[in-house]
């Protein structure tokens, strides 16, 4: 499925930390940038996200604000 | 103004393109990655973004979705 | 690819309207009900998303809220 | 109150599960579509929201994305 | 109806501004703090919105942000 | 940093409640109006966030809808 979604990012699952129905999850998406996503449990076990998993961040543009100096 | 958004990437403005009242900035972060972002005109104007500005992409991480294969 | 989005929901384009920079997209998801997406018009090009096409509408769960009475 | 809200679904509560400070809310709004939302617990406790509760979801344009394929 | 967002400020609206697709609605919440709000064009003749309104503004938990220093 | 989120308001936190992920401040920002954000628990420790803390609100546009009646 191709998304309208600006930002899909690929990178490389660093840590899958669950809460009690939400888990964050910390990507590596290059050159040192680390990109925290925070889904639903059901989403991870459905996906079956782990460590090391190649995946893709996806961000919508209205989500992303620009901070300046 | 430190920020609870988990996530805040350096980067380089590539394009400023404004609408009728929101504009989308594309900013590379670094290794071909490139991010976009669609803000208020407003804010474009307050802030002064245009190309070759460096700036600080914000992401919340609960706006962060997750794709797999 | 598979997301980690909690509503994927399929549907048919109903209506594309296009502003300056962001469009209007609604899709008919069955039973009478229409879903209204605002996405950008290069989202809408690149896809080329246009009325009678057969699409998945994507939704987290942190963007639905619940209205009682 | 009428909401600027352009996706306000009407449904029937499938499932309320808590978590510790977050609940996940599954309503069916008809045609077997069930849409899940994750809203605070304090929501869940003064709104009352319970299975077989109706209800209606309410989602913004913005916050709707589309995919193809 | 009642609503699982958290934050729902009662305010006067200052101003309409009307974009292609979209508008920007500022609201006056009191003590000179003002709300700037992005509505589809559509919402605003749907629910008649224009200066000197009473108005409340509604914000999700999940998509209010910290800011410290 | 400044911030293209068009809504920054100042306050002072009344409430911090962690959950097993997520914690919900409470900010008043005056006039006896209380603003209720969901961060994650690694936000709150990285800030200090505590009560009687002076902060700043942030919320994009885009996340204000608007009720009436």
């Amino acid at each position: 499925m191709r998304l309208s979604a600006r930002n899909q990012i690929k990178g490389t699952v660093v840590e899958v930390k669950k809460g009690a129905t939400t888990s964050h999850i910390r990507v590596d998406i290059g050159s040192g940038v680390i990109v925290t996503s925070a889904i639903t449990n059901e989403a991870v076990d459905e996906l079956g996200v782990k460590a090391k998993d190649h995946v893709t961040v996806v961000i919508k543009a209205s989500d992303v604000m620009i901070g300046v100096g």
